[in-house]
């Protein structure tokens, strides 16, 4: 249903190349104080040609508030937010549905509707529909920081290009948005850009992983199995496009751990209760445990790349090789950082409500 | 809420220490035929004393059916399936109120409920929750298996015992039900019970990786962003105690490698329109490609374990030595295959309902 | 799906001639004092010879609590309350799946499931699921004891007999407890049982008029539009068997009235804002407004009688003369009482916790 | 959440003097043909200066659709649709924030809100809401008349003016439409007219009932108890503002019939299964039996009138004679006609989709 959420429920519609895409936000409780140019900052984030590689310089998404806010505070109704589509060529894309893209999802939906979907620029499965989420979580994000709760997204990984060190969270916050890859770390952020850079010159992408830290999270907040925070961040991350991977704490490592080490034992610091480590990625039992909420999402690379891949004409049942034109971003984790941030506090705040925190 | 699907949903009720454990499940198209004796056969595999270490010949979990079957047969109606719990012995838990055990919900769970919720053997946080799983993931398979979709959860790892090869679906499906690890191959499977029994004697746990994979999927099913295949299997999958990651296809691997090399280029064989290779893990856009949908669940170590643990009474705020006391399992992956490979069933009954595909 | 509400939320289960029926209750706040006695009081009020007419005397129905109930007090977590069905006697019904009984859902019942339903007893379909409303009313209605919110269902109406005073709530609460058709003043009653009576002479059966007040409700209550009061009390009394109309405050009779009587003005009393007159029912906007919600609710003459009836072979096509053996309840509106009052109480619970108010 | 509908989901935003209203629809099956221009002429029935009054020629509602249709037919992403708010004047309204009108949602709302709604022209409360509902209806009824399913909805009652007469659905169909109050007999139209202009020179209102009827459903649509079409419709009904009451058939009648008279017997005619009457509204079992499904709705006399009316400051608590200025509309029954008529189409193809029949 295109909708995500209880008490704080993110409905995106639009397609890629239609009129706009948006999102249609509940839940957000009366009196907010929501700042429409904070949710453009996190839109112009997410715009193209903010990544490691620039590419001519293309109109923003703007903004428009059609619905729930007024004088700057929120109003208890729904919130509509929408950014036009401008400046689309779409004369590429119908010969996708005969001939689909490898690592796209041209071939099972053009077998699901039979057809009847807005195919042009990936329709209803483009990236692009992140802009919505960019919304719904930019607008989640404001209420979170009066309850003292923030979010930082980062990259950590660029193809074989890996973070070693662990930059504090608030140093982090300033240099992740100052950076055109997401990376915190000067020296890591320009072998990312390099990567990148060799990526595309070779005609090729490549993927990445982000991690994310929240911190500032009530003891308490999520819900036992199905509501758990792993459940209900774990389902918005695998909703953004290109995302094949989701790990909290110490993730796939733990397979090969022992329990005495694994887990992470308590200790009183500064007359908190706290845990020494943090396997456990501040959740336990799908509740938070007072640490920061810790988790990486592994992004594939860009399924558009310029060289010619093999596919087959669904029509006729015969491979063809296919070449796609046009402008190709070799890497779409920089944009993404701020898709997983926001689309992130969506679902904090979400938890937050559910348990009455927020 | 407690409940799981849209089309297929299960919810779960009981506590680990109450009367009983168990699910109510809305959706079960009237008329299925539905055998309790292989209901009863999932909960058999998921059973203590199932594992490879042998324990003590305790009680099988008896499956008790007491709405929405008659004659062999679904009625439409809301199904209701328990188990009792016998032989419980609760007298440990009170202590845990105040001095939590590491990596257990015992703390934030005590600051959630104020105390009030059922402590006792981990409450509604308890493993034995997942009984309720079993139960709804165990009808809704025999719907698939009419449908000729079929499931398989295997252990691929155990500790630092890793599967290397891979074995045949069709073959695998035998072997993994006779093994007591769950892994298909017999030289690997004695090296992952080695594993096991090691950490065993050392009074310690070790965690592991599952591989499932749902074979005869049309293409199609899964709906777009939030309702994607990976959205919904990785919320149930982390529903799941003790499930620290998830990942589809390539998953982390995915982010060194290049888009040329990730893409699956689609190809005809015997023909049908396939990919050449599966990185995908079956899902596109959200939606089944056609080919086998795959992905992998990494599990933490078993919390409790018999070594003396570091904790704090967090009403005293000091620091206080625990010991567990009991029996403890070393290793809870064996006896989460059934309950991967069942849950998975739930999520993918319903996906298929959403798309009318059932 | 066979449940009912947001953040309070019952779901129901069983069949009349199955094992049980029951319910799935979600959100009842943990540690609320939850007391069985004052179920099984409310299931005691709906057990068949309570009413006008004395039956043979039968097994009441007895509450079992399976789950969220924990030394008096909820646990947090799904409570799930039943009743065994014993003593049935399912030989007749399989002739309905045939030749339907007039005013059941047999016909549509079989034609929608294709006679896999369990039609035993009306199946799912049967006044008796409603024990499931009065076993996750009575719980709710406990919290709103605590909230100062209290609910009051009292017949106003059997066939022709029509009660013409307005007895207080606080006097009412008693008399309609003692009264067997649930009607506060004793002469009405009276006249009431006589009604009752002379339908049972004449093989017939006869309807009537609930209505229910709730008094005690914060300003607030209710949400805009679909979650408004009306909306969502509307829709669990039209789930109750046999009911044909719901009308709040003036009711049907506002369509004849002027606004300039028919507005409720504002007046001081006691220090604060009231209506001089209640014709809003308490609710404006779906909201409530500090007066009492007052509703009402037609219930048709029960649909079992022993006259012969004309149906139809709906193999054969043929008319057929049916005559329905058996007990038969010739009004089954005195027991509606408690499950009018009790359901009601689940669903002002519900927009409570939606609103913050409890 | 402003949302209504499980397979087909309406869900409405905006204010009345905010940027516009509108509706997100989910749920239409992609391929379905949907004119623009249909919905638009719905919108135009549902405008001002269409009843029976004649005002001053306002700006007409103008559709715009943002999401979900390509080329004149549904994609089966969500549908985004809405009209401008013009020409409003707000002036008159930060009073009622402090002396609420009568019969309007201004007390409740700010003490619900705390003065953070949009007030405005009633904010979310309006009328003017009900738009969304009607752009979602006339979508849903384009997809129901391709399955045979048509609805008519008519005003039977005005004030003390009542339709005697039962005209045929399909002669009632054309003659509604041209009606200005959206009676389809012409004489009882007249007086009807008579009895808003009397309400009107008096500075008064009057109120009036609805009957809607559904014909083509195949027998089986609906779901037991909380799924009932009674539940869904008359919860989709009481959210239409100024609705009192909601009947089904026979309705409050049937609270003085015996079973006998009140039951419908089956009979053959045609070769099909009928019943003889249709007390039942066309439903039993909260499930289609063939036979049209007929309701009445109660609507009171609008609220706003020309009359000074009685409130209080409720900041200094203290009585105020109130004046509501500007223009008002003596009985809202004319224009809610086709919002009654458009609604219960989408509650009704909901219902279908549920059901597997559309």
């Amino acid at each position: 249903m295109n909708e995500f959420g209880t008490r704080y429920r993110i409905g995106i519609f639009g397609t890629s190349h239609g009129p706009c895409v948006g999102a249609k936000i509940e839940g957000c409780p009366a009196g907010s104080r929501i700042s429409e140019a904070l949710i453009q900052a996190e839109l112009d984030r997410r715009s193209p040609g903010k990544g490691a590689i620039s590419t001519p310089r293309m109109e923003r998404d703007k903004l428009e508030i059609i619905s729930g806010l007024r004088k700057g505070k929120a109003t208890g109704g729904p919130i509509v937010g929408l950014v036009r589509n401008v400046d689309t060529d779409s004369s590429a894309y119908d010969a996708f549905l005969r001939v689909p893209r490898p690592g796209h999802a041209d071939y099972p939906a053009t077998v699901k509707y039979g057809g009847h979907h807005d195919h042009r620029g990936g329709g209803q499965f483009s990236g692009r529909m992140t802009a919505g989420l960019v919304i719904g979580g930019a607008i989640a994000r404001q209420v979170l920081e009066k309850k003292g709760v923030s979010l930082l997204a980062q990259t950590v990984q660029i193809g074989k290009v890996v973070l070693k060190k662990d930059v504090p969270f608030s140093i982090a916050d300033k240099f992740v948005r100052a950076s055109a890859v997401g990376c915190a770390d000067r020296a890591t952020a320009e072998q990312m850009k390099e990567e990148i850079a060799k990526a595309h010159e070779e005609r090729d992408s490549v993927g990445g992983v982000i991690k994310c830290s929240v911190i500032g999270l009530p003891v308490g907040v999520g819900e036992p199995f199905f509501g758990s925070i792993e459940s209900l961040l774990s389902a918005m991350m695998f909703s953004i496009p290109g995302v094949k991977g989701v790990e909290f704490g110490s993730g796939f490592k733990c397979a090969s751990m022992r329990g005495s080490a694994h887990n992470d034992q308590y200790i009183i610091r500064n007359g908190k209760t706290v845990t020494k480590t943090n396997n456990a990625g501040g959740i336990l039992g799908g509740l938070s445990n007072g640490m920061p909420v810790e988790f990486r999402i592994a992004f594939k690379p860009t399924s558009s790349i310029a060289r010619p891949q093999m596919s087959v004409d669904i029509v006729d049942r015969k491979p063809v090789e296919l070449e796609i034109k046009g402008r190709h971003d070799p890497c779409i984790v920089p944009r993404a950082v701020p898709v997983v941030e926001n689309s992130a506090a969506a679902v904090i705040l979400d938890l937050m409500l559910q348990g009455g925190f927020a």
